[in-house]
């Protein structure tokens, strides 16, 4: 029986934070190592031109997201870990996708959308500051997920919508061509843990609330003690399910670690021990990995050999699918 | 010296007619010869499946369309010929430059506008029946002209347009990132020879009035024939300025040649004997690439071989050129 293949495209734009850690990173290198998949997680950096036109900053960020990702346990022996810009023939895929895509799908993408009512509530032209990397990435999209033939794809539901256009577009050309891609589905998981952040918001960059993931054990000691409270004193009961500490203990907390600190709050914990213990807790999960991360970032080039092997094992897959399609449309060698 | 890159595209579909010849081929081939130039002359493919969902077509055209022009004379040891889709930078750096390009900009491009015209007119949903390949194709044209940094792209009139678009996307990436690329420059024929077909309009497959270019002879023969001519006796009088059979005389002969046939037409010639010696003279200026098409056609991986020789001689600057694009925007390895 054929492995369920399982991809996930990271940004390579930021710098991760502990939200970035609980809610995407925790969760898909655990799911990583389900014998039942096959795993592909890669960096989309071709993504990341779209958003940020600074170079220094999308090389760097690229080289963080990525020693993040294996400081954090992800396997890259058993799950396939490549950067996107590594395997050529996505772009070769994607324009041929691209005209198989119907320009009336991509007037409907939310993001696309968005933009253009922001520009109509400002008074500007609906396409102003539009580029076609925003309004065809949905194209692009569809061909990270086609080339490998992914069967699901584990989003947000903000996200959905694309998958469904890149299934929508595998549709189409099986039906003009030959029965060659996969028809991949959204699988959006019900409990994915939200972070929040210093404000009590989601944690996000955005917003300006977060906590770095790999600062060092100070850094996260002094985020950690900004973290809103309320006001109440030592000895006075304390609600655990609407306080931010409480709620980034659970995350990183065992079942009965948890239990423990809801007694603890309910029995007037003061703040600061509270805060105190937090960082304790969080520091030791993230002790091994923050070391692993420094000694990455010092050797790039062992990332860099990382990746290249991801892309090495990859390429006859990603080689072979581009064949089928140039043949499929009548792209061929004379012969 | 650096020697002018002159950069002409073909697109792969249909089959060549005597037309194409005239007005496309035979001048572009001789124009390839000048010790001046660094002729580009390749196989749009990438571009015919824009408007080609036959894969059978798709792959038939382009074998005629490469074996026609290398008949026609075409040194591929002088002039660089290659097949787009061989060039797998060419892609690459689309995405790149798709990430560089205003949707504004290609809202304006004439072939898009006039298709939501079309569906205006008819009552369509303006997108109605167009693809992202029709929409964005600028771009990809763009990146064929910017991968090998053009000076000059012959055009006809209609693509003026494409070119400065090409033109502002490079001086964008330009003024953003760093000077990479050459600002192109379209070149229009002041006297591009438009063959007139059967019926005396412009010779074009869509009013199906074309002469085959490499049929039999008996089959050019047979062409030339249903030329339209007026209902003047031979001995009467001929005025050959409003007569398709001396505006083809006109493309194949010698001034001299040009000359005497004008005399015959005002001293009398009777059609059939101006188009039997019309016949003569093409037949002649045909018959050696006749017979090398012929030959090229029923060994199709010969062809081939030219082909993978042009494409392996140009990516040593094609991959360079994009190794440049990719450090400008910040797409690098880690090292």
């Amino acid at each position: 029986m054929t492995n369920k293949r399982v991809l996930t495209g990271i940004t390579t734009s930021g710098t991760p934070h502990l939200g970035n850690y609980v809610g995407a990173i925790r969760p898909a290198v655990a799911a990583s190592l389900d014998a039942d998949v096959d795993a592909y997680l890669f960096l989309a950096d071709y993504h990341a031109l779209i958003k940020c036109q600074d170079p220094e900053q999308v090389a760097q960020s690229s080289l963080e997201i990525a020693a993040t990702w294996l400081a954090s346990g992800l396997n890259p022996e058993r799950a396939h870990f490549y950067r996107q810009s590594d395997i050529p023939e996505v772009t070769e895929l994607s324009w041929i996708l691209t005209c198989n895509a119907a320009k009336g799908l991509m007037n409907r993408a939310h993001a696309y959308k968005a933009a253009v009512q922001a520009n109509n509530e400002g008074g500007e032209d609906p396409d102003f500051g539009i580029t076609m990397g925003l309004f065809s990435y949905p194209v692009l999209m569809a061909a990270d997920i086609l080339i490998f033939n992914a069967h699901d794809v584990p989003v947000g539901r903000d996200q959905i919508q694309h998958v469904e256009m890149a299934r929508d577009i595998a549709q189409r050309f099986n039906h003009n061509f030959s029965e060659v891609f996969t028809l991949p589905q959204a699988v959006v998981g019900e409990h994915v843990a939200v972070l929040q952040g210093l404000d009590g918001r989601k944690m996000s960059k955005s917003y300006g609330n977060t906590i770095p993931l790999f600062g060092t054990p100070k850094q996260l000691q002094k985020s950690i003690n900004k973290i809103k409270t309320n006001l109440l004193e030592p000895g006075e009961p304390k609600n655990p399910d609407d306080a931010t500490v409480f709620q980034i203990w659970a995350a990183f907390a065992s079942d009965s670690e948890r239990e423990r600190m809801r007694g603890d709050f309910l029995a007037g914990i003061g703040w600061g021990e509270a805060k105190k213990q937090l960082f304790e807790l969080v520091n030791v999960e993230l002790a091994e990995p923050r070391e692993r991360y420094m000694e990455l970032m010092a050797s790039p080039a062992r990332v860099e050999e990382v990746l290249q092997a991801g892309a090495e094992r990859l390429r006859p897959q990603s080689k072979a699918l581009l064949e089928r399609v140039r043949d499929a449309v009548g792209l061929r060698r004379y012969a």
